[in-house]
């Protein structure tokens, strides 16, 4: 009975590991699509939306089936609520990415408002959170988690200076305003995606360190 | 130990349900201060979003704590995990909360761009909607559930039409680009607190009806 229980908790784990991945190239790929300018590319991440959510209901339903017939220790059961909600957060970074794409199909179609260098650097930030916090989740590695809320930090040092950098263009040109609006939201979107990893990352130091620091977390780094 | 059970049961419905009245709350409380133009109320809302968090947890550890000792059923299974996400839910819009009061602290020190009558209605039609997704939850009531998804489709209306009034002074006056941002910005922390209501009104649906509508019930209600 134990040893089919860990195969299906390992299997879960791969499950979950794929899904990150398929969330991580979603983030990847809105914001390849905004720097190349690819209607293609935007188009491809709007529709393989329901790939991740299907993902998620599965792990949903895996999880619930675990605990209902193996009634877990106080550890596996906390690793498979935990694994439910973090399906849950990557299933939302999945829906942001989409946000993204949407943003992106607007920007296309208008002239380049300027070269886009801090937005790439966000994205690749937030997408490495995404894969640091779940590598952190699936090792039990609270020192890989704190890396991730550390990051953090640096996200909203980009957010800001994103903000102040198109503040420039539109008080310069108001007819940069509606795409300037449109990569003011693109930032918020990425920080939203870097908050998701962040909550994972929280997650994950609280249960390996036994101490809940998800409220506390950027206090005690600082 | 079933009425034991079922007592405990009853006791964490109700402590959601005060969870839910102060997120509520605080959602009422952030826009009052930005259309009271009150540094007080907002200030308020910001330190007291600690209790909250502490909520949250305590939630948390109580459905981890009845899962492990009464072996749930699988409806009352679903329930405990369900009552995790919500608590989830409901911290996520207590932080929301604090982004608006955020705001409006940065607003109040500016003169006034205009009159507010639709982020305030937002707010109203957002803050039902965390009060009915909830009453939905623990009366068990698919109905209720339906009209806040059918409510999300207002909120992003006015969404739209907030965006595009904004864009217009920012058109013809530069001098309100930095507020009218500030507003946007309000209008989109609105949105995701009732996505987060809406969340939840899907989930309620798909436990009722048993059949997973979380991610198609926008196509399901047009």
């Amino acid at each position: 009975m134990q040893r089919h229980f860990d195969e299906e908790l390992n299997l879960l784990k791969e499950n979950l590991l794929r899904m990150a991945a398929l969330a991580e190239s979603r983030v990847r790929s809105c914001i390849d699509a905004l720097v190349s300018r690819d209607e293609e590319i935007a188009k491809k991440v709007i529709e393989s939306d329901e790939q991740i959510n299907n993902m998620q209901m599965e792990v949903d339903e895996t999880c619930l089936k675990l605990i209902a017939l193996h009634q877990p220790t106080a550890i596996d059961l906390r690793f498979l609520t935990m694994t439910m909600k973090i399906s849950d957060e990557l299933e939302r970074i999945g829906d942001l990415a989409v946000n993204i794409a949407e943003c992106s199909q607007k920007l296309i179609t208008e002239p380049l408002l300027k070269r886009l260098i801090d937005i790439p650097r966000m994205a690749r930030l937030a997408e490495n959170m995404v894969k640091s916090s779940i590598d952190a989740f699936v090792r039990w590695d609270a020192e890989l988690a704190k890396t991730v809320c550390e990051n953090d930090n640096e996200v909203d040092g980009l957010k800001d200076q994103i903000l102040r950098e198109l503040l420039t263009y539109m008080m310069e040109d108001q007819k940069t305003i509606t795409r300037a609006i449109e990569l003011i939201l693109v930032s918020r979107h990425l920080e939203r995606i870097a908050d998701h990893a962040t909550n994972i990352a929280e997650d994950v130091i609280y249960m390996v360190k036994g101490e809940d620091i998800r409220h506390h977390a950027m206090e005690k780094i600082k």
